[in-house]
């Protein structure tokens, strides 16, 4: 494979070594200006050493970038995704998937600024994260160069990197010398763990791989009951107190982690085409999702619920494989996001010992009507002999097949 | 409404007062004969009690069936649904849903044998199992003349209805004297529970309500492992010991039961119209499908997976409705059964204080290869470089909208 | 079935024998107030006529509301089908559908304006339209009270209608004191055919039973070459020559007709259970829908395009089942919607006995690259390389599957 | 990219140029031995000469294998896609992707006959042809080598082409020697012609395109009646008299062909993720399309028939994007083949200067009453006052919308 030829790449950079040993390789490799980008998302680690590490490796100062992107992630990411209630194979809450996009844009974004002409990001060439960065830079600038270290370079093993590392005066922590048994990542939503100790999924998941969570069986042993109210389809307030999107979330992670509430073993199917095993912890997001259930519930119609419950299915396939800033994506969110007006009013939680639990839930807006379905006299708010009719006409078809077939 | 004449009438007959006082009224209003059927569905009652009081009632001896449907119920019923992984609305598990067809189908077949023109049910004017029973009488037999009391006479209070039963010597036990306060309907595969109490979504679920589930504070602070076996889609073993289908239910509800697994507070929509809230109490059902989803993670290929997901929610949305014997919903199953054939080995479950988690996962079937997916040396496994082809021709149709509309 | 208190109805009034018989009917069993509502949606009929009798059978002249809707019906309610493609049972343009609820929105406002507690329609208790109507009344006015003759009274057969009738001095045209072979419905869009003669499906359509388009074996021997623009989606300009949406569909109906364009013969699928069987004719429309497929092919992406084929077909059951006010539709408008900001350029079509054929289309906006595609040497655009990578990670979860499964 | 080691290749051969050329890179590039085969699939070519050809090219006698594959093409292939009324894009008949599956698995059980390690195909870098033989071969062999001349040789115009030709004694046909303006692919269902004066999609195709179907314009001035018979979805005979399933596919592709049926222009979207602009003929293949949904009109059911319509755009998609041999096409084929046991009948249809209209069906097992659907009295089939309660309930969750929202 032939090198393209690079002037300034803007690099996702965590400051960590491996995207320190990508930094010097690229440099090295391409001959090419080097420009970091660190993001906040709530991943709680310091990036400021981030800054100090790209200096060190010779990158100018006007060419570091760290941005706090937390307000935005959850604000323009996880809350429409949450609007939603995509669940990727049923289980998963997409909190690694959900993320990518954000940083693509915002890579993007800088290259533009600095005009940069490549991109580059440390995933691996198994992983999806891959796709779902360089889909994303593909969307939002046609003409990019993609570098993407992991699937050119001959480094494939750590004690490789690590030698590369001190070839080039790069420092390797203590901790980093021994292979990590397992993967991670993190941000405000959720934290995923895979690799080594969790590749047999037969075997259970260390209580060490755990770190955004308590153990449920250490958990309080008593209930704690919260509320969070919504406007628009999305929380706005939590125990009555109002909170930006970030805040709320956040607080909702506290939660969750006292009670041992999120934490999810699973097999799943990648884009890339192969089965692996993760741990996923999304403390408040399993919190938060559960709650806008339960809004919906009670403000949502039938018709629109059950599309919506259909097109979940695929706007979660479409978030997990990379295809945020896709023109279907978009429709489908313009659907969801018809269907949240009215998807407002407050909805009381259990959280006890790795559950959460949706106790109660009440709105101005609600469409359920005691009056109605009540098992005492309704006053006539329902005709019991319009279901005679109902039923008959929905038996038809059933019945012009029966007198055809028998059964 | 004028009265259609009717000779014979199969009534679906529980021995309780409603439907005994059903029993009294058809021959009062009908002036018909009367043939009782009562199913052992694993509602946890005696059954021949029944018996009795329909004798009593003055039905023929060789005029009351009472069936043990247990086995044919989870074989037949449970289980397809279960390849399935329906849930309605996202979270109920459909355990009256499922049970109705079978009940319309017996009935249906009793019909035929004793020459009758005319079946009957308890069901009320508001719910969905009138839909159901009714849906499956007319597909099975499209002649049959329909008989739903409630939506037909003029007994519209309890304290009517507990004056018809002592007008006429229907014993009224003394807890049916007054208001009960909810409504129940309980089967093997769950205990659902409605009305009154229930009717305001803000309340939380009095404990009382409870049946089938141990409260999770009261449950052991231990958590217990179980296996369970799969073959061709279908649970067939608990713990290694080899299980006919009613009977691993039965188990998996006792299992549930003590950890205060499968509660649900849900307010749904039912397919009369309006919104309703019950809870439900499916202690066996939600480990076993939590188990299915886990060996499916290994065993189904992501197409089928994926698939079946999209599916799934139709599927769903028609037992509820009541369409199980319509040719849609046995497409789709003859969609799914399809998928299972290799869906097998097993699956391994800690349960805990109102929790269920899928914690290991191994077959002879597996998909899962650690050889492609590990983070090590894959031997030529995988070529990572296939990605970058793989992104290119992806992302080709967002690099042509993107140079088309700029963002 | 006793009927409600009215004080004031809004009927659907066409102006003949129907609807006068009905006007009558209400007046006489409702002791109420009449208003009338005739509305032009493109049927090509006179509609001051309707007023004179509207008159004659003693309704108020500021009770006789008279409005030309044709504009917003092709620009509120045939485009934004259109935009969706939409096909019922995958033929069928629904020309009746789309019309139904404009008319029960108007009545509804007439209602409102004029103080009216009631509605009624016309519309027989065997098909679709009374559907459509009621679930329009009830959507944007839940209190309204409906009457729907047809399934009220006993004027069972033609001959009591037209009894009916001169007993209360209404005129009966010559034409309809026999039975008329067949029964139409018209608007802009097209004209329905159906019952009598056309009963047997196996009979085919006689020629007398088309009005509104020409026999393709008489039309024109030479082609007809015709272009359209569109912008966002929508038909802006016919031949080049601007038109608004009620004139540019007028003018596409003139050039079907010649054409003998949008004849089909359909057994379909009621909503309320049977099949019947009509003869369509959407001379303009079938013009249309082809040009609008064919600009789409060169504007809309295919993630776009696919999922609006998927969601097409639910689009076309909520309208033809009558569900266009309803929050499913509303979504579906939404996501359709959202695709269609680009969907603009010029399509070229040929017309020609019978068939409409798109043979060229051109777009600002064209996502067709010449570039990309050519078998010509394409410099770079596009490196066939990348298709090894594309295919082998496509192929990886079937080569998975193969390895455990032979074949 | 290292060339793997090959030993023996079984490559599709037409006797072309192109594979001529191929054979002879594949022995000069791997050192390899070359088997053949040959598909008889109804292109409508002599497939003796390619055996000369490879006998001249040393292919070993015993290793050129020339199959007809017309029927198995057509019952195992053909039909069963039928069945799902599969439209690619809404439009496309899907016939080149149909043919590709076969091909790749006759090639992969010759490969397993020779001992062959490889296969090798004439499909280019740009097209759907390489996805589709090369997921077929994974599928059906994992192990298998996939040689692909056109992405990896560098004779990368038609002029390198000819001289590598004329240097390795490879005749090169006269009409091959300047640029074809046009590139096809024929089997029984149809042949598709693109590239070169067809890529500017504003351009008319011109006349000299066309192979398969006679002009409209100049086809008989009379219209041509014919029936097809149906049994399981399948059809079985022509005019009364019954045939095999490529001996009815050939005969309606003898009346298409005169009717000047089935052409179409389409731009479509290729699964590599750009626009091309091809020209298809399927002349049987349209007739045959139009008169199997005229038979499911009157022996499917709504239920079937509407999951029917959803599930073909999937269907249709994974046909054409190469996913033949997937579980989930075969869970689709599942499902649909259920839905297809009686539909069964005769269909009557039109032929003329270009359309093809269905004008009757008729059969033993149709859905369609008259007795129900009549405008006539149908003495009680249908009870029109069902209606009233059947448009209540639908209403019922609208009007709770609408005294919530307003409007």
């Amino acid at each position: 494979m032939t090198q393209p030829a690079v002037n300034r790449v803007v690099l996702a950079y965590s400051g960590g070594l491996d995207t320190s040993v990508i930094l010097k390789w690229l440099k090295e490799t391409y001959n090419c200006e080097v420009v970091t980008f660190t993001a906040d998302l709530g991943q709680g680690e310091e990036l400021e050493p981030a800054r100090a590490k790209a200096e060190l490796m010779g990158v100018k100062p006007e060419h570091i970038f760290i941005d706090d992107l937390r307000e935005e992630f959850v604000k323009d990411y996880v809350f429409p995704m949450m609007r939603a209630n995509a669940l990727y194979e049923g289980l998963y809450l997409l909190g690694t998937s959900i993320a990518r996009p954000l940083i693509a844009k915002r890579q993007i974004e800088i290259a533009k600024l600095v005009g940069a002409d490549a991109v580059s990001h440390g995933a691996t060439g198994k992983g999806n994260d891959q796709v779902r960065f360089e889909l994303g830079y593909y969307a939002l600038q046609p003409d990019i160069k993609v570098i993407a270290p992991w699937r050119e370079w001959d480094l494939t093993s750590r004690t490789k990197l690590i030698e590369y590392a001190e070839a080039h005066q790069i420092p390797v922590p203590k901790d980093k010398r021994g292979e990590s048994p397992f993967s991670t990542d993190a941000n405000l939503l959720h934290t995923s763990s895979e690799g080594k100790v969790l590749e047999d999924p037969w075997e259970e998941v260390p209580n060490y791989v755990y770190s955004r969570t308590d153990d449920p069986e250490t958990a309080p042993d008593t209930p704690e009951y919260i509320t969070i109210d919504f406007e628009r389809g999305d929380g706005v307030a939590l125990n009555g107190e109002a909170m930006s999107p970030a805040t709320l979330l956040t607080a909702l992670n506290a939660l969750g982690k006292t009670h041992g509430i999120g934490r999810l073993d699973l097999v799943e199917n990648r884009f890339v085409g192969m089965k692996s095993r993760g741990m996923y912890e999304t403390p408040g997001g399993t919190i938060y999702h559960a709650a806008h259930r339960g809004i919906e519930q009670i403000t949502l119609d039938r018709g629109a619920a059950h599309l919506k419950d259909e097109l979940a299915i695929r706007y979660a396939e479409l978030v997990y494989n990379g295809f945020w800033f896709s023109p279907e994506r978009e429709m489908l969110q313009a659907a969801i996001d018809h269907s949240q007006e009215k998807v407002a009013g407050t909805v009381r939680l259990k959280l006890y010992k790795g559950s959460v639990s949706v106790v109660g839930r009440k709105s101005p807006n609600t469409l359920y009507s005691e009056k109605v379905v009540t098992f005492e006299d309704d006053a006539g708010a329902y005709d019991q002999r319009d279901a005679a009719g109902f039923i008959k006409l929905n038996a038809l078809r059933l019945r012009l097949l029966g007198r055809r077939d028998g059964r």
